[in-house]
């Protein structure tokens, strides 16, 4: 009974994580109160998110030219790698302000399971930048799950084989298992990150 | 750290309502992870609801032309108008496939406090569309709240006064009081039309 345009939007809306149908109807509805302007600076938000981000040439990371923000800071420290499994998770560990190296966005965990091999994440690309040299550690801060724990014993174990010289260091035990790492409070997480061990 | 285009899409999620900052976050790494064509979707959604989505002259509902899908429809009984408060509070009601007359949507409901007056909300078009003729009964599904309860009082008398023929009609309670007419489930709405009682 809705005019296509507004049923158009309360789908796209409701193809969001989280939003219902009943949230992407009240929140269609908002859109449709608010001024053109409010409106069209969220449509605009949307289009230059996508035409403009793309992933770092050097750790995978969302960057907006070819290189991230970290890896284009001089004053971070370029021997020491972070690795995490998604962009979102590197929020939180710099929100700690205990990191002052660079990362690696590896685009996943490995799952044999759902089908997720060494290839399908950019694990040969980590294993190219600390075989070029210069890198004193690696702290692997996949997700403390299943899936996080068995990349970082596999990244850890092709290091050790590959460069034995980097030291592998893990986050420390302090972050509740089964947690999603994107979630975690600050002092749990910097705590993590101060007491990271070696593997 | 964030780059200023992932900032703004999450500054501009976080307007929405019900969305905080962490949602807002969450939501903004989902759209970067779309597909282009997905993203694209919403952001063309939101864009072409605002720009072809009017009220509509007869009726003040949404509508994507100068006329209302409703007010078009044929079948529809010309001589029974609902009076509304917003464009949402249509949807529920034609849900419950008990209402076959037209609708007219005032915008609002009076509030002295909040400075809403009667010149505020379309109530002149109400008494004009009722004075012009050809209407049998008007049914007042302003929101059982205080200033919907007051709205339907107001409008009532106004009416009982210039076109004291017309049958004017309240929601039957069965409607919690204090509660959004947006959000009622069918059966219990339903129940309120089909028991509406004269004022």
């Amino acid at each position: 009974m809705q005019a296509p345009p507004i049923q158009r939007l309360v789908t796209e809306l409701g193809k969001l994580p989280g939003i219902g149908s009943r949230t992407a109807q009240r929140l269609a509805f908002h859109i449709l109160r608010q001024s053109d302007e409010e409106a069209f600076a969220l449509s605009d938000a949307i289009r230059e998110v996508k035409s403009r981000i793309g992933l770092c040439e050097v750790c995978f990371n969302l960057a907006e030219g070819p290189r991230c923000r970290i890896c284009l800071d001089e004053r971070r420290d370029t021997a020491l790698i972070c690795v995490v499994e998604e962009p979102q998770d590197v929020i939180p560990i710099e929100r700690t302000h205990e990191f002052r190296g660079r990362y690696h966005v590896l685009g996943g965990a490995l799952s044999p399971i759902d089908g997720v091999d060494p290839e399908d994440i950019k694990l040969a690309e980590l294993y190219a930048r600390v075989e070029e040299g210069g890198i004193r550690e690696v702290v692997l801060a996949t997700n403390p799950t299943t899936t996080g724990e068995a990349t970082a014993l596999h990244v850890a174990e092709e290091l050790r084989r590959r460069t034995p010289d980097v030291t592998v260091t893990r986050l420390a035990s302090g972050l509740p298992v089964g947690a999603d790492l994107e979630y975690a409070d600050e002092v749990t997480l910097g705590k993590a990150l101060s007491g990271r061990r070696a593997l």
